[in-house]
């Protein structure tokens, strides 16, 4: 069996590298690509995406893998080996689903689509867009069709297994309610107060300082720079090219001190993720996050429960002047603290708030559901979108650039599957970083001295080191002793906000 | 015939992906990766090139060469078409002959090799290098056997033929003890003058303005930013990914202007080859330059006959005296031009003045070649080195580490065909500089007033758009109506350096 299963893992290594170097291409292209190399560069990721495809779903996988079922039925759940057989299979079967037909129809649409959205974002054109969205929604349904999907269950569940296996309509659309049930009357109660001042964050801040402060606090975080390095991008990614090689990307706004910084927080979270995971596992399906979700929770975590913390900025904070004495020599901790949380409804869910972010996703999360139950037609779409946002948030969608053409999901891939992962990912930030305060109570003082080893070190010991050995949900049960509830969230955003806003 | 010929296109184009990955790999292992990508990466790039070698050497490939062995010899010899079936046949013959067992042992020995030479060359450890050298020379020797070699040939000849396709030991022993007879005396007379001052080009030059500067130059001269971009590593290279994206690198030492600036300039002058080449050959075996000593004179043309010339200073040196001011500002241009040109027998190839450069190419030509007879051993190369360096230079030789250690090629490798490309890129450099300034006599004074678009348009038009459709000795021929010959390189050296030190 120990022969059988050395070379299961020599065919995952070799698809493993072929997903690594791709990434690579993936990432010099965000990154670095001089314009006149898209065209080679478009090919060569086909290629080699085309590669590993094949070589993963090599019949010779799938013998392999039913000859290793009696030694998987032997061993410990939560033995490396039973789950590397586990969760390969689970992905082999899925990738196996689809024909390689539909496989070349869907990623020569998705370019097509998304080259589209590039220039009818811009020109505020839906349009333009309908057909290619109508093609997109005939074909996410073709997908999921291919995968199937329950009696019992919903369309989506197929989609939604991709990037957070385990979770269904069934489970997110009750949490997803009661979690919007608690954030409107609490969005509500934050706008009958006075708004803060966030104007200083708008002051002049030069790029060189923004980066080399980002970089200072991401390394005491404990993000690598060893195993990883950081580049500027217009859309900030995570990207693992290998155990060794972590990378994260930002960008900065010279006007807008909170953009880099908080973004520079979140990616690191995510990278911390990938460097944490047990050395044992590389090279096969159980080396990365396990789940869209689990990923989310960590960059939030640290962007959020612990970047936009009042511990961690009683710290920070005179450092950060002490760079800026100019743009924050007269703003106080507390004014600073209450900027960076300035809860305030809006139109772009990239740019919101704590508060009121999971809105923005529940709303796309109900769309998508509509579109592939057939109750809403995509020509419906940007009229169910406005009226969303109204009922939502209270605001006034002006055009569809600001509306339904905003986010690239359904433009460049399908419809269906691409979101519940950012809420799902904020509701088990809390609930982690609930169990690790509670096993640790020190670390909130820690963090008031700018030390983050014991929280990362307890992330790593539950979380990181299992890779994709666990799903989400069970990593939820191991942690919390309890299925996933939104009530360490909700706690923590009224004790905070309630706080900030006097409530 | 035509469906042939698109499928054999359709196969080649996928290798030239995987190599166009493969080199973007490369490219990030040698300016951006973290220390801890090392591992993965050799892995990816051991993966891609592995692919790539088994998609080329498919018996499909070679069964597609046979059948259109008929519609070749039906084509002109210049045609894209039989251009294409001829130099693919000779590529895939070539790398066909090679057992796969033997390409194995080859690249693990060739890994082990350069990683101990990483440490014994700072060591000065000859000794620990010697067995490992040995080995080299064993696949050295057995490579040559597999390639094969005419029975009145040479067993250099089945390796120089690799980068160098149509030269042979018959031919560049003549040519360059020809050369070496010229060069000894002009080199003794030159060392009877004076020695000019070029103390100023090691004072104090901030790295940023030296790196505006070299990208304005390259600029100018024609390499487009829009196809490629300049990044910093520790060897400077140039490399491509696809005839859209041709990158260059460099690395400043901010005590020694020359070093950058040339190495651009150097650089440059091989990716403007590869940018020049004709879209039609994209994604086949002739859309690249077509060998080692044609790439070398482009590189050495722009370096050496444009970049080290008095007609570019008299124009560009003022500009570099408005950047560096405090530095160059009481420098004349004579006294600039005359420090550029420098010539100093030393130990180092790559800091060769142009006079002196192929007395050390020249060396270790032979030296391999004395290596591959068997009339030189191993053991006995540190001393043959020290010996060769003192009659061609008349320098000593004080440690192996500046000695039979100071270049990669024998380490990395092989032993055999990988130096005497350096020193047929400076003939040739000369003879096509010569043929272009006939065609066009206003080249010099185009470029005393910035201008290069003739000479490049020159260079596109009889060299850089053919790719690889002919070989270096055709190109020769064509151009100059005759075969190579050593006179238009002597007459430029003796005319500039007899000018410069009033010989």
């Amino acid at each position: 069996m120990q022969e059988k299963l050395n070379e299961l893992k020599t065919r995952l290594w070799e698809v493993n590298d072929l997903h690594g170097a791709a990434a690579l291409l993936y990432w010099d292209q965000a990154t670095y690509m001089p314009p006149g190399g898209a065209e080679a560069r478009g090919r060569q990721l086909a290629a080699l995406s085309q590669l590993a495809q094949e070589r993963f779903t090599d019949p010779a996988v799938g013998r392999l893998l039913d000859e290793l079922q009696p030694y998987e039925a032997s061993l410990p759940y939560e033995s490396d080996e039973a789950s590397l057989v586990r969760v390969t299979r689970r992905q082999y079967q899925r990738a196996t689903r689809l024909p390689a037909a539909f496989v070349a129809e869907a990623s020569q649409h998705a370019a097509r689509s998304y080259q589209a959205w590039t220039t009818a974002r811009p020109a505020n054109d839906f349009a333009a867009m309908q057909p290619l969205l109508e093609k997109t929604l005939e074909l996410s349904r073709r997908a999921a069709g291919y995968y199937g999907w329950p009696a019992d269950g919903h369309v989506a569940d197929a989609l939604i297994e991709e990037a957070d296996y385990g979770m269904t309509v069934a489970t997110l659309r009750p949490l997803f309610a009661a979690l919007r049930e608690q954030l409107t009357p609490l969005v509500e109660a934050i706008q009958r107060q006075p708004a803060p001042d966030d104007s200083f964050l708008h002051r002049h801040y030069p790029e060189q300082q923004q980066w080399d402060f980002g970089v200072r606090v991401v390394e005491r975080f404990g993000y690598d720079f060893q195993r990883g390095r950081q580049d500027k991008t217009h859309h900030p990614f995570m990207i693992k090219f290998g155990p060794g090689d972590v990378r994260i990307t930002t960008r900065f706004h010279e006007n807008d001190l909170g953009d880099g910084l908080f973004s520079t927080m979140h990616e690191s979270g995510h990278a911390m993720y990938e460097q944490g995971i047990d050395p044992a596992l590389d090279g096969t399906p159980l080396g990365g996050g396990t789940s869209a979700g689990v990923h989310e929770s960590q960059s939030r975590l640290w962007e959020n429960l612990v970047g936009r913390s009042r511990p961690f900025w009683s710290h920070t904070y005179p450092q950060l002047q002490a760079v800026f004495p100019d743009q924050l020599g007269d703003i106080s901790l507390d004014s600073f603290y209450r900027a960076i949380n300035k809860v305030q409804p809006g139109l772009t869910r990239v740019e919101a708030d704590e508060v009121t972010y999971n809105l923005h996703v529940i709303i796309r999360f109900e769309l998508e559901l509509a579109l592939l139950e057939g109750s809403l037609a995509v020509q419906d779409l940007p009229e169910a979108w406005r009226a969303a946002y109204r009922a939502a948030l209270g605001v006034t969608v002006p055009d569809d650039r600001q509306g339904v053409l905003q986010d690239m999901h359904w433009y460049y891939s399908q419809i269906g599957g691409g979101f519940q992962g950012y809420t799902l990912g904020n509701i088990m930030s809390a609930a982690f970083w609930q169990a690790a305060n509670a096993a640790h109570p020190e670390i909130a003082g820690q963090i008031a001295q700018g030390r983050f080893d014991t929280l990362l070190g307890w992330l790593r010991a539950h979380i990181h080191r299992h890779g994709s050995k666990f799903t989400a949900a069970e990593l939820v049960q191991q942690i919390t002793g309890a299925p996933l509830s939104i009530a360490p969230y909700i706690g923590y955003l009224q004790a905070k906000y309630g706080e900030l806003y006097g409530l």
